[in-house]
């Protein structure tokens, strides 16, 4: 066998196994009861209006342009669409600042391609989503610590990145609900990561992916609506939003989106078109089909079912977390976080419950740039029924409770 | 509007408009003859297969999973049924060698970003499929001239490699009926092509896009069969094989793939999982669904229709064609490579055809990695009738008579 190693580029040494997906490889013997995945339920997928908008397209004039090569921007008047649901959240922009990407993930391959070159910093939050990160790394960044609503001078994050060799980028943040933690970003929060951006002279990424699945309380404005109201319009901005539909229609198309101002979608336009061409013309046009039709209405269908989940997995948790645990509350998405007592590891109790309560999650570790978060987790409800929560919550109630215990001992242990 | 330039990584300055495709706009108008695409024709497309595959899946157990994640390496099926197909033409391999990419422009992209730092060196033809150097050039390369069946030393390539500041990281080539010359690479080409590979340590990328598209002539084994034959395995070639279903099924689903050694594979997968989680999970079931069930009786179906266009082409091409200008014959594939008389630039001849003659074609320059090749152009047939050959090819060649002509001229004003 050849030494690949020597002749791959500098960059191929952090591409790395995803903890998550090499997890859920393990994770899928029939006993285990996850909440490791973040997936949506398959069973309030629209497979009925997917099936419709393939049969049309089949059956109309359209048949010969679905599977021929497409502009690389995206299918017209999905992009068209998006742009009226974009007005309705405050985001006045037209198809021209609109562009189609195969999934919202590689949206963040793609803006992490534009900005970063190595050695270049990224403001993430700790903890902040895993796919971000794995996208990021590939372009060989330094990371320094998001903190929105915090009061660290511009001048740290400045000085930081200098001393690495490079500048600050971007900041890139999930303000809604979040992946991992559930948690939202308040309004004052993002206008003060405005400013900093400002101060910064750098890009905002707003990871919109579960802003749509708000349950209950005050939707907050997006970033981006914000940083349109104070600068007057899109082409001023400098907020880049991604968006996402494989949370409430199907992630199985691979259709997403980025809504910026124009030099930047230029920009990602000619990227798309060296890299791939174009994202698949026959799914943009299923997917235009199925969201111009009954987007609000499958929304609503998702946001029931979920919604309900999270009561339940809130309650739950209630009952059977011992003391000394802490969790999320989120209004919305797919997750919760929980913070386990002190020392306790994340990674060391999965590996337990595998042997013995046979509960699923994902240790939280792996979500922080620095390799902190040790003792924190993620459990999601989105395909979680509810006998599943209450039988999990009691298994993974049990297992921290024992983990307490055994600690307790061994410090106990030590101590002597 | 914010001044984005000075944020953007120093990649992006090498991002500019492919003049392929900025030409394609241009050349919608009505009235104009094309021989500028090199796309499949529409007429061909298997639409009722696709209609029937798409049908199946959301009638039968599968739809959930079609439109849910899926994994990052691909479809088994697929993958599984790639294989067998591999091994039909000398490339023995299982599953595991097998990557699916969301078109095999995709592939080319992941292939520089796994080989290329900035300031390493790629081969390639002069000239060379444009979209090669479009997917490299994010990778910030140097590019030095590939030879197959020349004579230049390893040595040379080394030391030019080293003067510019990288390593030489591989030979990318297409190696039959490429994409834009229409010409094949012989055994004899091949074989040296493998030995200085070997010398030089380097990958060799077999672009394989039109390799199903042979109307006549003899085939030659793919170049990874032979790295295969003489290695003695898979796992001990250094040659990378990517597939593209665009030219043969449908390129509106993006589905291509890359069969290599596991080493490779992995990395690939790794890069993918960054980079977009995986291609279209519904639209790789719809490519097996249909390959699996016909994809031999659509490739003769579409070699019948394309053979006859390139022999009504190079008839015409015979009969209108002045003297002082020459052509390749493509033993398959959509494109013809013509040689302007020396002095003659195709950049120029366009600008006249668009307000004389009104036929189009693509000036031969942007397929040149060092800017040379001014004489040259491409002509496809691929989606032309017989009477638009007769037509174009009679108005291409009074076009570059009347050019010369003044040419001519001009340079005796010049003279005087």
């Amino acid at each position: 066998m050849l030494d690949w190693e020597h002749i791959f580029a500098t960059r191929s040494s952090r591409m790395k196994a995803s903890e998550i997906r090499e997890l859920l490889k393990l994770l899928e013997q029939p006993d285990i009861i996850s909440f490791a995945g973040g997936i949506p339920d398959p069973a309030l997928f629209p497979d009925e209006e997917f099936k419709q908008a393939y049969s049309d397209i089949f059956s109309g004039p359209q048949v010969n342009a679905a599977l021929q090569y497409s502009v690389s921007e995206g299918y017209k008047p999905l992009r068209d669409w998006l742009a009226g649901e974009m007005g309705k959240i405050g985001i006045e922009c037209t198809a021209e600042n609109v562009f189609i990407v195969s999934g919202s993930q590689q949206g963040l391959d793609y803006l992490g391609k534009l900005f970063l070159s190595p050695k270049d910093t990224a403001l993430v939050t700790w903890p902040t989503y895993l796919g971000a990160l794995s996208a990021f790394n590939a372009y060989e960044p330094n990371y320094d610590q998001l903190n929105p609503g915090g009061n660290r001078t511009p001048a740290t994050y400045r000085d930081n990145a200098a001393k690495l060799g490079g500048s600050v980028k971007f900041a890139y943040l999930s303000a809604d609900f979040s992946n991992p933690t559930g948690e939202t970003v308040d309004l004052e929060g993002r206008k003060k990561l405005l400013e900093l951006a400002d101060e910064l002279d750098i890009a905002v990424i707003e990871d919109a992916a579960y802003q749509s699945l708000r349950y209950d309380g005050e939707p907050v404005p997006p970033i981006m609506s914000l940083d349109i109201a104070r600068s007057g319009g899109i082409e001023k901005t400098r907020t880049i939003y991604c968006g996402s539909f494989s949370k409430t229609l199907a992630p199985g198309l691979r259709v997403g989106w980025i809504v910026a101002s124009t030099p930047v979608i230029r920009k990602l336009v000619l990227m798309k078109q060296a890299a791939d061409l174009h994202s698949s013309t026959i799914n943009q046009l299923a997917i235009e089909h199925v969201a111009s039709r009954g987007f609000d209405k499958q929304v609503a269908k998702v946001k029931a079912a979920y919604s309900a989940r999270r009561d339940a997995m809130l309650a739950a948790l209630e009952k059977y977390m011992p003391e000394g645990t802490r969790w999320t509350k989120p209004e919305g998405g797919m997750f919760i976080w929980l913070t386990l007592p002190e020392g306790m590891d994340g990674a060391a109790l999965l590996a337990k419950s595998i042997a013995t309560e046979k509960v699923a999650f994902v240790p939280g570790r792996a979500f922080y740039a620095d390799g902190s978060g040790a003792n924190t987790l993620r459990i999601s409800f989105s395909c979680a029924n509810e006998a599943m929560i209450e039988e999990g919550m009691k298994r993974l109630g049990r297992l921290i409770a024992a983990a307490q215990v055994n600690e307790l001992t061994n410090e106990t242990i030590a101590a002597i």
